[in-house]
């Protein structure tokens, strides 16, 4: 009688994958293309995207981007972390619980970002938030793109959507933003690795997946 | 030249004011009860209530209690303090700066109660998240509208108004509420009174004036 098991190699485990960045950084385009190339390689993939993600999570991100209310900044993290909170119950555990590969399009980095680096939420409200949040889920992998704020604002200026209440503030806002992001992935160099995303779309998809290859195992061709 | 100042006895200072319990106690009523007497006597009061009480927590008062999403309990938790942190904000601290006093119908007490020990939101969850919105505001004094929850349950269906999501559940979660409410007001004696509500409304409208007045040195009748 044959082995078959023996045949095959086990699926390396289901990893947490998030892209981060500014506006106009291509975050989802690469989202998109990554989860493509991994599903095209046979690794079963949930893509998703924050804020949302879940119902209840996409009820909340109606209220932070419908831009009626100008939020304390409290309240607004708060609205942030509990949607982030359906989403990782609702979405990502049981994916990853289920063997999925996840990847995401922002998470937590970017409620330190906006909200931290960009508008002064104090890093001990955004700390105790993500404690009571995550349960200790951190991404395998977080990918941030990184372009001057000049150039991520003209592209997202460029899109055919309506700009969200974040491209409607200034120059000097985004520059603090990406400040942050590079601020994170310098503090965290095991899971953040900071991608030029000033360069074409498919010279950032090729090295996201080289990236996703070399760090976690993924079997993506070159 | 005459001192009209010392003929005049200063106004008390503005004063927050809490009413807390069950479904069907009688909050809502006994709110504007006190709030319009104290009114009557001169005072200027301001009656909220909660979830809402301002533009943001009203919106996600809509979600809270809209009942077509099951929250994850910490996600629920922290939807209240984002709604309460508005209320707070925009609504309760401008009141008392401009030297109103405030009757709140629900305050954080009711999420300690109902998501709590109704609902086994850990202990640290509550504290935590209490911390990060309330800045150190706290009532001067709530009054716990104390009744059985079989007394309450029949009278908030004999409201017109549709079941709230609470209502729907059971007597035994009812119970959990109550005894929450009890535990609360017996560790908190300085802050909190227990009122028995399951008496006629004039009655128990007459001791809430006689509290207020006792305790807050409103200038109430008897």
């Amino acid at each position: 009688m044959s082995e078959p098991a023996a045949t095959h190699r086990a699926p390396p485990r289901a990893r947490f994958i998030t892209l981060e960045g500014g506006e106009g950084a291509g975050k989802s385009t690469q989202a998109r293309r990554l989860a493509a190339a991994l599903a095209a390689a046979g690794v079963p993939v949930l893509r998703t995207r924050e804020p949302g993600g879940a119902p209840g999570a996409e009820a909340i991100r109606a209220l932070l981007l419908g831009g009626g209310t100008g939020w304390d900044p409290v309240a607004e993290a708060m609205l942030h972390f509990a949607a982030r909170r359906e989403h990782l119950t609702r979405t990502i555990r049981p994916a990853l619980d289920a063997g999925m590969w996840v990847v995401c399009d922002r998470f937590a980095d970017s409620t330190l970002a906006y909200q931290g680096f960009g508008q002064g939420l104090p890093r001990a409200v955004f700390d105790a938030l993500a404690a009571l949040t995550l349960d200790g889920l951190a991404p395998d992998l977080t990918l941030v793109l990184d372009l001057p704020p000049e150039t991520g604002m003209a592209r997202a200026r460029a899109r055919a959507e309506a700009a969200t209440r974040y491209e409607r503030l200034g120059l000097e806002f985004h520059a603090r933003i990406r400040a942050g992001f590079r601020a994170i992935a310098e503090a965290e160099p095991a899971r953040c690795v900071l991608v030029d995303a000033a360069r074409p779309v498919d010279a950032v998809a090729d090295d996201l997946r080289a990236l996703v290859r070399a760090r976690l195992g993924a079997p993506l061709p070159p």
